[in-house]
């Protein structure tokens, strides 16, 4: 490989709204140098995630936004180049945060190593990576789903949602899906297993959610929010918990939201069904990666969790890749090829 | 005493908003007669709660509407005067659930025998009874105050609200108490000793709480909602434990609220903050209630936990008293003496 230059995609301008093309830039640098302590890295796959959609807003979250002009940040597997740093040598595979570029120098504080003989390499960009445990974590620790319990989870073709619905099921409750269109809705059914699924294109999906949980919701994992919740939420049982992971369906909104206030009915209910909100992100539950690592690699190797990635070829097809997550146009765990 | 009638009120109608005296009827009976297993039990004491809003409509709660022409239910410290039943006599003194009345008749399922010379009997209807409970249980099992956060408490005057934040100070935490006028004010900072309290009426509500906790809010124990949240929801620290026990509020609210929508809002900061919300009733922390009753009779005996009873004399008074309720004219628990 003759000295290949870095390419960065960076944060152009902040969206109001949904982000589009002119909210990125492509740039070209010259390749970081390696100090001592750091490795050298060749990115070989990026993750895209929704969480991203709010890093591009100055509004503080859980963690701080990209800055105008840097590097957006995301989930990587790469392959050291060159290491000057004690446990890594060159033609090592790694899990790394180094976001969307082709190239990035890291220190060991956040690489892990993989083993490409384990599990196809991308699986620690989903199903054993930050979305599966996103799944496991929240799911068993705030959703706590009882056998014969009804789980209710949208974005039920994508990685998140896949991986709630299977393990739900695993652990014998019911698993119910929401997804788009009839191509994700019968892969869902039919290769995660589900139980049921209904399609959010539906003109009813009010009644045709309720039609597939004749005893009520017990668990609903949101991760979208918008309609969905509006159609799930009269079918909440009492005691339901509903651990929050996502709201991509208000992801691109910002100002305020029509009325009527939807809150005091929602709070009514909280009180009354004795409802459970918790939200959370997945690394105050970091106690139980081990547990998760373990528990999804013998799943997937007995061929009872099952998962699909969509592979977008090419760096240069992030900003389109990740501007059709947001609208639901991917199809499984979305993971660009550099 | 000469063949007394049964003085009852009952629901004459269901109030649209808030209740008025229309919608209650006094009425005169003759005395229930006993058979094998009951007591006839003459009402010393009614409890006035604001949950009796919710059995006045005839929307499904978590208990059933009391029927129009029924007798308004609520707790109640009895004297048995007639015993057909193992281990109660005549002249015991009992805490039941009798409802608004002069007299009635039970059987020992929900009877508890009560020791005056213990504790003043009518503490079993607040500071030892439900509200106290209700503070308990909610505070420690889903609130979890830890030495050095801040619990704030709406209706800190109240037998609630002063239970929460004088537990919430013997464990270690801060409290600061939201009240309505200056007399109330100074009791909660007074006598009750929370740290800080803060006037609901003030023109500047928001600003106020925000002065009172330069350290944000850890555990919000909800109790009434509306405004009071409004002001609390901005100040709430990540991880932040909301028990949700009451909404005063909007208890006599119905139909639609009017926009913007605080929903997406509220959402989105459970999401980012990873809050929890929890509604609950008292009922379902039954297994807690022994610990309970020995803790609070302790910290009462030594003096480090006070209580504030307001007692209206008359049963026929209990209409307009808890109207009063709903609108913050008590001062301390509400107690009717039959």
């Amino acid at each position: 490989m003759s000295a290949p230059d870095n390419l960065r995609i960076v944060l152009a301008s902040r969206p109001t709204g949904r982000p589009g093309p002119e909210n990125f830039r492509i740039e070209h640098a010259a390749l970081p140098s390696v100090s001592d302590g750091q490795v050298l890295l060749r990115i070989l796959y990026l993750s895209l995630d929704p969480y991203m959609r709010g890093r591009m807003s100055a509004v503080k979250s859980y963690a701080a936004p990209v800055e105008i002009g840097q590097v957006m940040e995301g989930g990587t597997v790469a392959e050291v180049l060159e290491s000057r740093l004690a446990d890594f040598k060159p033609g090592d595979i790694v899990l790394s945060h180094s976001g969307w570029q082709s190239h990035a120098v890291a220190d060991g504080s956040r690489l892990r190593k993989l083993d490409p003989a384990a599990a196809p390499v991308t699986t620690a960009l989903g199903v054993l990576g930050m979305p599966g445990f996103t799944a496991y974590s929240g799911l068993l620790t705030i959703g706590q789903p009882k056998p014969g319990e009804t789980v209710v989870v949208a974005a039920a073709s994508g990685p998140v949602g896949s991986a709630v619905g299977q393990i739900a099921r695993l652990k014998g409750a019911r698993a119910v899906g929401i997804a788009g269109g009839a191509e994700k809705c019968a892969f869902v059914r039919e290769t995660f297993g589900f139980d049921a699924v209904v399609d959010h294109r539906s003109p009813d999906l009010a009644a045709e959610l309720a039609a597939a949980c004749p005893d009520g919701i017990d668990v609903y994992f949101e991760n979208v929010g918008g309609k969905v919740w509006d159609a799930v939420f009269p079918l909440l049982n009492g005691f339901a918990r509903i651990p929050v992971c996502g709201l991509v369906a208000q992801y691109n909104s910002s100002g305020e939201f029509e009325g009527p206030d939807r809150l005091p009915v929602v709070m009514r209910q909280i009180l009354t069904k004795s409802l459970t909100l918790r939200g959370f992100i997945q690394t105050e539950f970091a106690a139980q990666r081990p547990a998760f690592q373990a528990e999804m690699a013998r799943w997937i190797a007995e061929g009872v969790l099952k998962y699909k990635e969509d592979i977008v070829e090419g760096l240069e097809q992030a900003p389109q890749a990740f501007i059709g997550l947001l609208e639901g146009r991917n199809f499984g765990k979305l993971i660009v090829k550099a």
